[in-house]
């Protein structure tokens, strides 16, 4: 275990993030627990272990075990085996069991201890950290949750080995978000000039990656724990666009990742348009997304714009009824706004626009 | 409107009391945040008004509606009426419609705003100030919850006339807690003094007795909001005893505040029996409950001590396996300390000790 990133939060908390050298390494740091542990896996990541821990939940894998149901389900298991306060759930999985683990914690008592072992891309860069949980509602995305920040993550790149292409292209979507948004450019070169090497997946490059990637996160919650100060909002550059295509489609189309890449364009797109973004800046970032493959050119059906306008209706950012998005000003620096109407449907079923 | 007490939390963060004249004042304040709004009733509650508000939910009245199911009719309600993250939640209502409206504010979106109007004596001196939020789960009391002080709390003392004397007595436990817990006499003496005038539900008596009470509650959360530091748990004093027989008599038999009040008399004889209370006070805070009418010599029948034992070893506030016990050393100042289950055995279906 070697230490990757500590990050400060209100209260005196810290998430520590620990790289662990295999998953060998990582069960024997979880082991030290002793028995006041409850495991959260899904359908996928329990087959990582051939034996299994004697307390543990096996959640559906996918966005749809993100409800009451499965927080219901963590939270029976935690009272079955005894856990009290000072227990700890250990949340084994991607996004959606670190999401489920967190907001299980939160609650259970008024807040147990909280360990997540992310094993996809999008998890170790994006759910891990930040504190940020959150169930699905009536079809709406993240509508009910907390913030709850792990004291520990612990991350084993080797889960990375197996994750299939889709999976891995929803984490690097929200590396390459971080990279624009980073307060240099090293992410952004090392995305560049890594290409080869990121996507056949070598390990110390991965490793690097996810810390760069982890280091501009860090650098936005520090500053704006709770999401009150209008800074750490940046973060969701891409996601009011991107969500509500993620929403409007049932999580069926695409994953998280590539909806958010596809919101990041639009975003750079209306930025252009108000001439709040440099179009050189914007098209450089979007030829980046493209280079690792995502379809940025997709655009929704006229039929389909009704329910998507709705979606995006809904979202949470809403000030006295506006919905503000988040748009760059150059690498590193956003503004929030509301956009009309009119803009967003020309941007979301026109032609693009370069 | 008059300030009553303005209690500092973490974050600065702060929740603000205030008595309102009559129902009418305290609506006329609720009505400047315009439509925003969502108010949580029961289905007493929701009597004192001619003409609802337009949005609005009607819970079941009764600790039954703190679940899961009236959790997710608020939150549906919110989302239905648009309610975005600067909206706001009006919990109207006793304790389980602030229970259930606090906890409901603090994940809808991660978190909206909050007011309560506790309309119990149990509400106004406890569950309304100090963030604490819960449901009951698998029959276990509180199980599930979150930390989350309303901003403002809004007291009318008129809706106190119509409250049954069970439900009347149910807050007056808690008031009589706080009068052991309290750094001065002030309260304690109070009770003493003007229990007629209590009983007969004085006006302008109830008002002073809530404001002393919460001046006492607020001494406690304000130095351990979170109730991390061990100081505020003082405040659970006889709850640990009285949650165990709620929870194992299914919530059938009493309602909270008796339970305290039973408890509260069981932690003093543990305190004798140990050496850490003083005889003398002990029994003369055991005439105080037994003066306002508590059935504090009521003792559970042999064949339910299994049941009992096993909602006792199930509380939330064990450490390390042990559940403790507030035990009061003097006036004001308290002990954590596990107990032997054969002493528990005794105080609950022995006869009383004085």
């Amino acid at each position: 275990m070697k230490s990757m990133v500590t990050t400060q939060l209100e209260n005196g908390r810290q998430t520590e993030v620990l790289l662990a050298d295999d998953l060998k390494d990582l069960s024997a740091h979880l082991g030290e627990y002793g028995r006041l542990v409850l495991w959260v896996f899904d359908t996928n990541t329990v087959k990582l272990f051939k034996q299994l821990p004697p307390s543990h939940v096996v959640l559906e894998s996918g966005e749809s075990a993100k409800n009451f149901s499965s927080l219901e389900r963590i939270l029976s298991s935690a009272l079955d085996e005894g856990l009290a306060r000072d227990g700890r759930i250990i949340g084994f999985g991607g996004g959606v069991v670190c999401d489920m683990s967190a907001f299980a914690a939160s609650v259970y008592m008024r807040g147990c201890r909280l360990t997540l072992v992310p094993t996809t891309l999008l998890a170790m860069v994006d759910a891990s950290l930040g504190g940020k949980a959150a169930i699905d509602f009536q079809g709406m995305k993240n509508m009910v949750g907390s913030f709850y920040p792990a004291s520990e993550v612990l991350i084993s790149i080797d889960t990375l080995r197996t994750l299939n292409e889709k999976e891995f292209l929803n984490g690097l979507a929200e590396v390459i978000k971080h990279a624009l948004l980073s307060q240099d450019e090293e992410l952004y070169k090392f995305l560049l000039m890594r290409k080869n090497e990121i996507l056949s997946r070598d390990p110390k490059t991965l490793a690097a990656l996810v810390e760069l990637s982890l280091k501009v996160k860090q650098w936005y919650i520090e500053q704006d724990p709770l999401e009150t100060l209008g800074i750490r909002q940046s973060l969701n550059l891409g996601h009011t666009f991107g969500h509500a295509l993620e929403s409007s489609s049932h999580y069926l189309m695409w994953g998280h990742g590539a909806c958010v890449a596809w919101g990041t364009c639009r975003a750079l797109e209306a930025g252009v348009v108000l001439g709040v973004t440099d179009k050189a800046y914007a098209s450089g970032a979007t030829k980046l997304f493209k280079s690792f493959g995502y379809d940025i050119e997709y655009r929704i059906g006229r039929g389909d714009w009704i329910e998507y306008r709705d979606h995006l209706l809904k979202d949470k950012k809403k000030v006295d009824g506006n919905v503000r998005f988040v748009l760059l000003e150059k690498q590193g620096s956003t503004i929030l706004m509301p956009l009309d109407l009119q803009l967003i449907q020309h941007l979301v079923i026109a032609k693009p626009i370069f």
